[in-house]
């Protein structure tokens, strides 16, 4: 068995001067609160405080960086208890995690072992590595601990320093766990956002059915044009009853259109009542992303763009399994020609906000940090996804600052479903920030003082006012 | 009040054996004159040499590095004393000042930062840094400063260790400042660059104007072919005359074209004549890149290349204030298909020299790099603007040396309206440089002599070969 | 004249702490067996075992990376005693090892630079590097040496180390050579590798004669599908019989199809009957992929994938001097959208295997390593070509361990021609690798432990399970 020890030095740069003083600003950032304004945590888990049963249910089998690297070297899902369309596996629970425990290498070099690691010492409290043979001792000591009051979801929580957490929910979902929260009188704050993809998306498989309840529920006719912007607006509304501050579309590409009033009925219609082609369903979300723009200037939300992926890429694990099983790949993805048209209609009202995330590093220096060191409305978002890692944090900061520079940029997301990695990504993070602040001052291109400023805006003050969550006071402009 | 000094050691890798390599590289290269071939300060400051009013009007107003990034934080223009339409502001240049130094939290690891402290401690001898509380000791300084002999233009230029500088002009140029230069018997060596774009450019919004005054210059009957030919190579005489060694062309996309003279003869007619599609204008503009190069077999210019530019994408602003407020944005580009007509027709030309430049990175070592390392026409220029900066500076060189060498890159271009900040910015590249080569000498890869070589090469000779600038001498393969 | 010694620590990064690692970890690779999986190594010098004679025609003239710099400085390929159509140059040998040699800086910072004084050193023993001054020195000594038996390519194959080499061939090769190493009895073990390009592109100028070999040497009427398919059936036998274990498919893109049965016999008699689209030419080279990974399934053979370069750019170096002189340029390349219909057909296959290779960097992180993250049949091949250096690849792993960890990749290949550089090029490998690995462990992110036997994972392991060399045992996941 081998040693399981956190590096107080992990992820700060080796040469001892830089580290030195990536040390000295991390020590004044290290325990901020940690505000996750966009992640995946499901709201039931904090409405109800049931306890986790496993380690592979809480672990494994959701986390589809996991099991993705898992597959990629000829391991069935099913080995690893992965839901197939939902449906709970009938694998035993405890043979998947010894699998698991027996590849560790194959995560080597991979934020995944990091956070794994972080979780397992930190969270969990071991002393040695997962490994094949440590597999039982990890299985039986996570049961037993997740059964008592201590790893509940709600202490975890509060365990974790977690000042706000936005959870994710589609504009047809009913948001009774949100509900169900405040009713509740727990002080934590989870909050929702507003995704309304699989009620614009005609290519969505639950199209129809999200529209259908989407009409449900706000007793609009959304088969009709004012209607159906109708219900975005009533959604939008109990949405930010619910604490959302923003709004969050996941297209394929970043597409925006700016059609004529008559043109975007036409396309509705033909998008509800005919057969779209791939064309037009991609100009109807595109025209789309311009009315929730035209929304956010009434109601505020800000407005999150995340392109690029192509879902679903595996036909048969699709089928097999469903979405989301990590065979989502990332693709090309073009912003200067694809947000003109909205940019050319709103991109210079100061009311409106727009975070624009990217899976196509080669934008960041070529076109994002150009479009966000200009444009009002525009912010850039945190590394993100595949680049959600040490090397893509790093490349974030080495190609977006010199023309964005840092207040053009939010904060960390961590964008996951994977609840007690929340520390060690929001960690991960603020080490990298303060490894690349520390290279600014080594290399005589920032003083100390503007670094250590900078260094707590990026872990705490830019989040909350990207997202508007009251005020962002602390600010190095608050003054 | 905060204390400004400029870190001897600044721009240099922090490891301390890789840093004493590049002091002592940088030693032999600091103060060797600056050679300018590439730049957009205004002739008519050499002409007249009258002095600059006061900080905001030189330093702030006409830089889009500075006002795009307080725009894209939400300070209009106007604030700013930045001129619509070429038309001065009525704001006042102290509260612009005022504002502008308020804000520097914005510029924190970007190049401006650094280039503006290079200024504010090297020029003007500041000793505290730019902030709210020394907006107005700054101002008022710099004003009296400029209002002093010290600091007209002339003076400048020969405190700055300026060997020769280059303006550029379009084609429709009358190029009366440079003859005023020659006429004044003043030493400095000011030479402009032949930039035709407006002449060529169907879309450009100077297109027709420009035409006119083509013709007016030149007596040719600029709206058939072979006047319209005749009248680029009278105009390319007139600048060589005024010192021009080189052509620029800032088309949106690297294409050229072969075409047949028929061919190439109705495309100008309907160019000239009729109402080109943007594919025909785009077929022109690439057509006239292979005719420049003809030309240039002729008439010796270096053709420089700078594509890649989606200029005044904000269209409100464009409406509001015009060209060259800081809404170009950089577009993928393609250089391996585009230059292929150019380069089957005169690739292969031994008077031929064709300097290519890039706004998009992942072209360096993809294709700029190959395509250099191959033709004996082609050189590449510099990292270019959004990339003339410490991380896009390492990136050009990590990108295509190992494919192309140094010797196929040109030195630096500042390519500059900024001029108080071209030591800054040339001081700039040759620590970049000096870094780089002392991390590949440091890591075995090459020589103390062949670095210490190169740093001159790259600092000061490789430039004046490339730019046909008499001759070049001291070049590692010179002897 | 200057020393040449090689430093022990070269290519390490130069942060001493991370230095102590690397050199720790490379002790373990620097003298582990070459294993050469892919190369353009001819045959005949294995068969006949004859003597190269001197240094030109050995080292010089057969390599396009030398080549090709110093054409692009304006030097004629027939001063460098480069052959024109594979007829052999006239130009004095020692004259063009003349110029070579007294243009050496053009080669700083280049990985050729590092591999010649390898060779130089190490090979052939020198201690003052090659210059103007000593080509003379060089070329005799060269001479000498080659002429022993010490340096005939068995006796060097042997002193290098190599484990197994592969070459490439194309599908309408005798195999001749090959066949004549078995029958020598010489214990070397060099294997072929099926490389069918000729026989499936129209646009390749040989394809009409390759096809004509083709039929003759498999006796199958390969103008009818059928036949067509069961002459590389035959023909990857018969590699088979001569030790390949792989495919390697060099088009243009990377796409593929899966056409119907009917649709494919319709192109099949369009490509093969009449005159091809470049449209259909690329859909039939598309459909091949898939047809190629189709038989894979049966006969076992790994698919190497090596797409992405525009070849022979340069119109008039084609004509003049034919094929492979430097004048291929690397192109952007797309992966996910052309790999899907293969994938679609093929990628859950367990049995299938698949290395990809790119020019296009950007689909490292992109691209890349999310697709072999994820499709068992996916593998990363090492950095290629133009990417084959120390930037190259430390590139290559800082973009593609974080998503697809270093077990979805296959260690080194060399992919050369220039047989003495092979040593040269894998230690330049295992060295990046150790160094990449000792930044890991450096910045907390990797054990010692893991880093020790992951680095032998690398330099060994990888490629014997990777291309099935009986079984690459010793592996992290072996036990």
């Amino acid at each position: 068995m081998t040693r399981l020890t956190l590096n107080p030095d992990r992820l700060f740069p080796a040469d001892p001067a830089t580290r030195d003083v990536a040390r000295a600003l991390y020590a004044d950032v290290a325990t901020l609160p940690i505000v996750s304004p966009h992640g995946h945590t499901d709201p039931a888990w904090f409405a109800t405080d049931a306890p986790w049963e496993n380690a592979t249910d809480l672990l494994l089998a959701p986390d589809h960086y996991l099991y993705r690297m898992l597959y990629s070297q000829g391991i069935a899902l099913d080995t690893l208890a992965v839901p197939a369309h939902g449906k709970p596996s009938t694998t035993d629970r405890r043979a998947a995690w010894r699998v698991f425990a027996g590849h560790q290498h194959l995560f080597r070099g991979t934020p995944s072992r990091m956070w794994l690691d972080h979780v397992f010492a930190e969270v969990f409290g071991f002393d040695v590595t997962l490994s094949a043979d440590t597999a039982d001792l990890y299985f039986d000591r996570i049961g037993e601990l997740l059964a008592t009051p201590a790893f509940r979801p709600r202490a975890l929580f509060d365990r974790f320093g977690i000042e706000l957490i936005a959870t994710t929910e589609g504009a047809h979902d009913t948001l009774e766990h949100h509900e169900a929260i405040r009713r509740s009188g727990w002080q934590g704050k989870v909050v929702t956002a507003y995704r309304p993809d699989a009620v614009i998306d005609a290519d969505h498989e639950d199209f129809r059915s999200a529209l259908a309840r989407f009409a449900e529920l706000t007793g609009e006719d959304v088969g009709e044009w004012r209607g159906y912007l109708a219900a975005h607006r009533a959604r939008r509304q109990a949405f930010i009853a619910m604490g959302a501050t923003s709004s969050d579309h996941g297209h394929p590409t970043a597409a925006t259109a700016d059609l004529s009033a008559a043109d975007t009925e036409a396309l509705f219609a033909t998008v509800m009542h005919a057969t779209p082609t791939p064309a037009e369903a991609e100009l109807f979300r595109a025209q789309m992303l311009t009315e929730m723009a035209r929304m956010s200037l009434d109601d505020g939300l800000v407005m999150q763009i995340h392109p690029g992926s192509s879902r679903n890429h595996n036909r048969w694990l699709h089928g097999a399994y469903g979405r989301d099983k990590g065979a989502d790949i990332p693709t090309r993805t073009d912003y200067v020609a694809a947000l003109k048209p909205l940019l050319g209609r709103f991109g210079n009202e100061a009311g409106l906000s727009i975070i624009l995330f990217t899976l196509d590093e080669t934008a960041y220096a070529r076109e994002l940090a150009p479009l966000a060191g200009h444009y009002p409305c525009l912010k850039l978002g945190p590394a993100w996804w595949f680049h959600d890692s040490p090397e893509g944090m790093r490349r974030f900061r080495e190609m977006t600052t010199e023309t964005a520079g840092f207040y053009n940029t939010v904060g960390f997301n961590d964008d996951t479903r994977a609840f007690l990695s929340i520390p060690a990504r929001h960690d991960m993070a603020r080490r990298i920030d303060c490894g690349f602040l520390a290279r600014l001052v080594a290399e005589g291109r920032m003083s100390d003082d503007d670094a250590a400023e900078t260094a707590v805006d990026l872990a705490y003050n830019l989040v909350r006012r990207a997202y508007k969550l009251d005020g962002g006071t602390g600010l190095a402009d608050a003054a």
